[in-house]
């Protein structure tokens, strides 16, 4: 028996996202930017594609830039705006638990002079509301906010957070790192007030190597892609019209039956939480109250075993999680969600992160209570030696 | 019947790498980053696709990054190496007809504060060899030189300036722009001293949306796309798995066989060229002696007919061409390449591109043939009037 409990990382792409890459690769395979037929063919699912995703939003499908993926979707939110508007200010504020592709760009726009303030969160992950208004000065550029915490599910506030930045800092630009948020929570950016939102393609089972940048149309962005002049000169390079024709497929039928999926997760979530409970020594991660939480992500740390050793030991039995965010290639020791959570070193070095999708089943969350129940004290007793 | 003759704008997908495109979408569909087997299994794809593109290069795999594709490698290759030598000097060498993956993030550039210098082509579209030489000073950052022309198939002599920079100007870096070469010729990066070479997956039966940049080791890039620390810490962002493995298919399959494809596509080249000659007012673009262009370009001027004219005639009849290049969406009036070869503005108004493939027919060459030998007089009479 397996168990893929790690849709955080990535999910396995759905049938018909699958169906449409290939036709659009082998029959339908023009360039959009080919003026004859096969042309126009091609551009009509690029159109597609972001009339679907605009529908979902609720914006103008012109809103809509596609990308390669969420981790290019929040660097350009970042470096599009500070080009574009190099004098509004070098400030930046955003918050201690993001994701590596807003941290690492901040860190590097640090370095080139701009001012980088992160705000802090609660025990549970939850932004500091009062030290974030106090963080954003007249004269920041950009707040930047995640929308869903990747490795413990902590839902920011944002609707909050945005309705405070449009209503007393007009001139700032407001960002959502929406990539674990998108398909599992209904995200209206003008209701919002999100000014942009990065979304990536293969956590909501579409393809890898896609994304979408909304920008709301009021926004003054740089593009980061020169050259063709592609998605009205924002992104250029040929679009890829498989990836995005998939992005638009896996989009609409997520958010098709959106509220029975979330459901689905939140019972499994529900179903895993109370299958581990007899097991001592455990921490939660995240909000106390699992419907607080995303529905996809339960973070829990079996102290005394290091994560690596409970991951490889669950591998072996057909069972895949995470040891904090699987997003980052060769993780540095210390998790920065951790950290800012205040969660002990003890914690933190053995933390394992179990994320679902709507094709999560319950045998797999059943499988995996009772695989653990078999291994947890056997390996505590080994770390004990 | 149809003739698809629009190949540099995109190849159809060979059935092999959209098979394995699918596999990895549905099956082998884990995060390289992820820690567990699923992840590992994902990897491989990865590290095979770098192996066979360096094997084909015959460089190290850890030379080659993948990207979303021709244009981000451009971008790339100039942002990266710009940011990583900033005491270098501002000064960037290129042509006058390079593609707008090159031309558009260096007129960004110049507008940021570097010295861009175009070097003039002749009328065959290649490059002035002396004006290069006078052109790369001491201080020069980077030369920029495509080696395969996109819109007439003009071979510039990346090799011979690639030997004149190492012996010359040794800090300079090269770069080389191989998006309608690869597949095509052989290119050996370290022969050729060239230090960076694009290229895209779709100009070579693989799919849109990935490409690679090769950057030899001692180049020093700084990344342009942060997050993660993929790729090395290069490039950022989930690899996009199932776009690499097809990548690394399609380069393998048209590498196998590459002479015979290449003399395949010679020789439809050569059949057009012969089937038009007895129209009248032509003019064909690029080296007149054929076998000194690309293989599987032929770009001609019908005077007295606009480009767009004869473009939507010829593909009510199936036949798919292009005017100019088709990679660039909302395409300027003016094409540089056509103004730096002293193309008058009526040949450059009534110039059609035809490109071909290994998987084009001589059915579909004659079939152009005789549509173009019927609807010719026609449209030129009714341009007359």
């Amino acid at each position: 028996m397996e168990a893929y409990l790690d849709n955080s990382a990535t999910t396995r792409c759905y049938e018909e996202a699958a169906d449409i890459v290939r036709h659009t690769m082998l029959t339908d395979f023009g360039n959009p930017s080919s003026m004859h037929n096969k042309g126009v063919e091609a551009e009509v699912y690029v159109k597609k594609s972001a009339e679907k995703i605009a529908s979902i939003l609720r914006v103008k499908p012109k809103e809509i830039f596609f990308t390669s993926g969420g981790t290019e979707s929040n660097n350009w939110a970042l470096f599009g705006t500070a080009l574009a508007n190099r004098r509004k200010g070098k400030r930046i504020v955003t918050t201690e638990i993001e994701h590596s592709a807003i941290a690492a760009p901040l860190e590097m726009m640090e370095g080139l002079g701009y001012e980088i303030v992160k705000v802090p969160v609660d025990r549970e992950g939850i932004v500091d509301m009062e030290a974030l208004k106090a963080a954003v000065t007249e004269d920041t550029l950009l707040v930047s906010v995640m929308m869903v915490n990747n490795e413990i599910g902590a839902v920011e506030p944002v609707a909050e957070i945005g309705a405070w930045i449009k209503a007393n800092r007009p001139n700032t630009y407001f960002h959502v790192d929406a990539i674990q948020a998108f398909g599992k929570f209904r995200i209206l950016p003008k209701r919002m007030k999100i000014d942009m939102l990065s979304v990536s393609g293969h956590k909501i089972h579409g393809p890898k190597g896609v994304g979408f940048l909304y920008v709301d149309e009021k926004v003054r962005i740089h593009p980061m892609v020169y050259g063709g002049g592609q998605q009205n000169g924002m992104r250029s390079g040929t679009d890829n019209v498989p990836g995005i024709a998939g992005l638009g497929v896996a989009a609409e039928r997520i958010y098709r039956d959106l509220d029975a999926g979330v459901e689905h997760m939140y019972r499994l979530k529900e179903r895993l939480y109370e299958g581990l409970q007899d097991i001592p020594n455990l921490k939660f991660h995240g909000p106390a109250d699992l419907r607080k939480g995303a529905p996809q992500i339960l973070n829990v740390s079996f102290i005394g075993i290091r994560s690596e050793v409970l991951l490889h030991t669950l591998e072996d039995r057909g069972i895949y999680v995470s040891s904090g965010s699987a997003c980052s290639s060769h993780k540095r020791a210390g998790s920065a969600t951790m950290q800012a959570t205040h969660a002990s070193a003890q914690e933190a070095e053995s933390s394992v992160r179990f994320s679902f999708s709507e094709l999560t089943t319950e045998e797999e969350i059943d499988y995996a209570v009772q695989v653990i129940h078999e291994v947890a004290p056997m390996l505590r007793k080994y770390t004990r030696r």
